[in-house]
């Protein structure tokens, strides 16, 4: 516990984890980005400007890739597996107010799950070029989504 | 893993899962819908017209919320708790391909975690109405993200 509490900024708060875990997940793959450290990483990632990063995929995986050519945009679910999970308040230094975690993007929350919002660039048969993330080089991938239902997209073709 | 192999559509393809996790997930709330029922669920929610309905946290993260009234628009993540994790293709009904489960919005996926883009209608000590769900009536909730970082959110309180 001791290491809990420790580092807390002014006006922060932690709370007490439970004991046991609801869930599990499995790491799908590995995101490799230019940022070698935290400090280091985007506020958040630019799906337009942003460099291009690869999304690897583990083998376990690689045919759940078929079809997403045909999206432009994807969600992406990632662990950040270096965040402190216990603060219920947060006093992150771009922002003058004490706020909830719920009311933050930061990494340090309760599921420490990272979303972004991405654009595809290219696809090979085990990884995903995109631009758009802002996370550490070597961060697990828990989950890709296409932003549209195949029918959406579909439309969006038809209709362009 | 019979259980596993069986109810698989035409042209579906199974993975075997790892026989270890690696990371763990704790359930901070749970989302109260009108649906009962998975064939009862929209495939996917509507922020505009959709439902309202209930996200109730849990004691532990109560205080999470601080500042949540600050934002519009939010991200939900929540546990598909029924979801099948061993799918690679699926053929879903309203589709003609069969497609990876990283191209399709399906809860069956190795982490069956959802992400729907909420609007927030109101919030209390312990709760938040939002419209734009589509899941099952007690599902657990994962996580609350706001849309914007606060910067941004600030930018736009101030031009409007």
């Amino acid at each position: 516990m001791s290491s809990q509490m420790t580092n807390l900024r002014q006006g922060e708060v932690t709370g007490v984890l439970p004991s046991d875990f609801d869930a599990n997940l499995f790491f799908v793959g590995r995101i490799h980005t230019p940022w070698r450290e935290r400090s280091a990483c985007p506020r958040r990632g630019d799906p337009v400007s942003g460099p291009i990063c690869r999304i690897e995929i583990f083998a376990p995986w690689t045919k759940a890739l078929q079809g997403i050519n045909r999206h432009d945009i994807l969600d992406i679910l990632y662990w950040m597996s270096q965040a402190r999970r216990d603060l219920l308040l947060q006093a992150p230094r771009h922002a003058e107010l004490t706020l909830g975690t719920f009311a933050l993007r930061s990494p340090m929350r309760p599921n420490p799950i990272a979303h972004s919002r991405v654009k595809l660039v290219a696809v090979g048969e085990d990884w995903l070029d995109v631009r758009g993330l802002d996370c550490i080089d070597g961060t697990p991938l828990l989950d890709i989504k296409p932003e549209h239902c195949p029918n959406a997209a579909d439309a969006h073709r038809e209709n362009h």
